[in-house]
């Protein structure tokens, strides 16, 4: 099932897509929302059915938490200790909604990673039952100012400026086979290598035991698992596709300066 | 005025302390509330007038970002280029609120620093502008896992446990001299060597300008500027007392492991 955030006339809200509708449902990361505590439970429909064609897609959830798994792209990271860094919740981004790159900022990176929806806290689950904090499964643009980087050893102006967290275009909340999909990137419409996220170093399961063993969590925070596929840098007017199979693609337009 | 977040009989709110009373007002980071968008604007009081005795203090904010500045404890920091970190927002603890100690994790330090909470973006201001985007000032204690920080360059683990950053007791919205104010920490009613925030390497207008160049916040978010004073490691079950001069003191019982 897909679930989305969009804005409509009435406002914005969370909706299930179905063909080229968005029945509107109340907000599952909300209390008594279907992500509450346990993944899996119906989303509550609230009507209207509007066309798809009336509304906007905005990022499908508003995390408390941003999370990422730092080399956690091939098995040689295995060797590393498991490493996470945070992304601000504010530099969240929808489908389709620009980023802008400030003068001087040199090289930003574009990484396309499968992206973990979480209804609840991994925290006190093993491995065999972690997957049930999962609410759903969506498309992230792990966007990372490579020279920045060098002097940022904490990584938060590099990973952190607005916009570098593009999410969407929606939740699938049923992924067959989450360590084994296939993320792909494409950079101004030209496709790079892609990989399957069973070429990461830690699947799913590892990565949320590890974070639930000493990271505060909860409905609607968001992990980014690692980009297991090629990356490259973004350029003002052109665009970023990520691609998660069984999920969708998320473009993000790449803009110079402008807005905050 | 001392702005705080209160547990009362009939739910939680924000409200206006005075004297032994609590005035319950609206939201001042919601939209239309006092922050939103300017400092100094006057809180939408609501009623009722509780006797504080019937209320219990929270933290008096949920940030949605919370971002600490790092080396800023010392003159000789100017060396070094501005360097900030993440907490997340999940880790915010209120007065009197108990942080747990897991097994095994080693030295921990309490860092008494005073805390700047935004009503605004300072992103596009000066020095000379940039404090209008302060709502008030409120005590944190930036607690670090410090044996932890040592294989965690990105401090995600070090800085990011759960109850890892008490706030509190309230926010007081005029502090005289924001760049020249003491800052205390007591462990187990100890006091350590007190400084004053004159010592910091960067004080708040330059920190605001700095993180406002790159960083999304907004009304709500916390800045902890660093600690200028002596910090020291918590025991289960001993205390820290965090205090700011003309804010107040924020105290954490220091528990073992016990719920997540």
């Amino acid at each position: 099932m897909r679930i989305a955030r969009i804005a409509h006339a009435g406002g914005t809200a969370h909706a299930v897509l179905d063909g080229d509708t968005a029945e509107v449902i109340a907000d599952p990361f909300g209390a008594g929302g279907a992500a509450h505590g346990a993944a899996g439970r119906a989303p509550v429909r609230l009507g209207p059915r509007l066309p798809l064609a009336e509304v906007r897609l905005l990022a499908p959830v508003q995390p408390r938490t941003v999370v990422g798994m730092a080399h956690n792209t091939g098995p040689a990271d295995r060797e590393l200790p498991p490493q996470a860094f945070l992304k601000p919740a504010r530099s969240v981004i929808g489908p389709d909604e620009p980023v802008y790159l400030p003068d001087g900022i040199g090289r930003v990176d574009a990484e396309a990673e499968l992206a973990v929806v979480l209804a609840a806290s991994p925290a006190g689950h093993t491995p065999d039952t972690v997957l049930r904090t999962v609410f759903g499964w969506t498309v992230a643009n792990d966007l990372t100012a490579r020279d920045l980087q060098r002097n940022d050893p904490l990584w938060t102006s590099a990973k952190g400026h607005p916009g570098f967290t593009p999410l969407g275009p929606w939740i699938e909340t049923g992924l067959p086979a989450p360590d084994d999909t296939e993320v792909a990137l494409a950079l101004d419409g030209v496709p790079l290598r892609p990989a399957s996220t069973r070429e990461l170093a830690r699947g799913v399961a590892e990565i949320l035991c590890c974070l639930g063993g000493f990271l505060p969590l909860g409905p609607g925070d968001v992990i980014l698992t690692g980009a297991p596929g090629e990356y490259g840098p973004v350029r003002p007017g052109g665009r970023a596709d990520a691609t998660v199979a069984g999920i969708g693609t998320l473009t993000t337009p790449v803009h110079a300066g402008g807005p905050r």
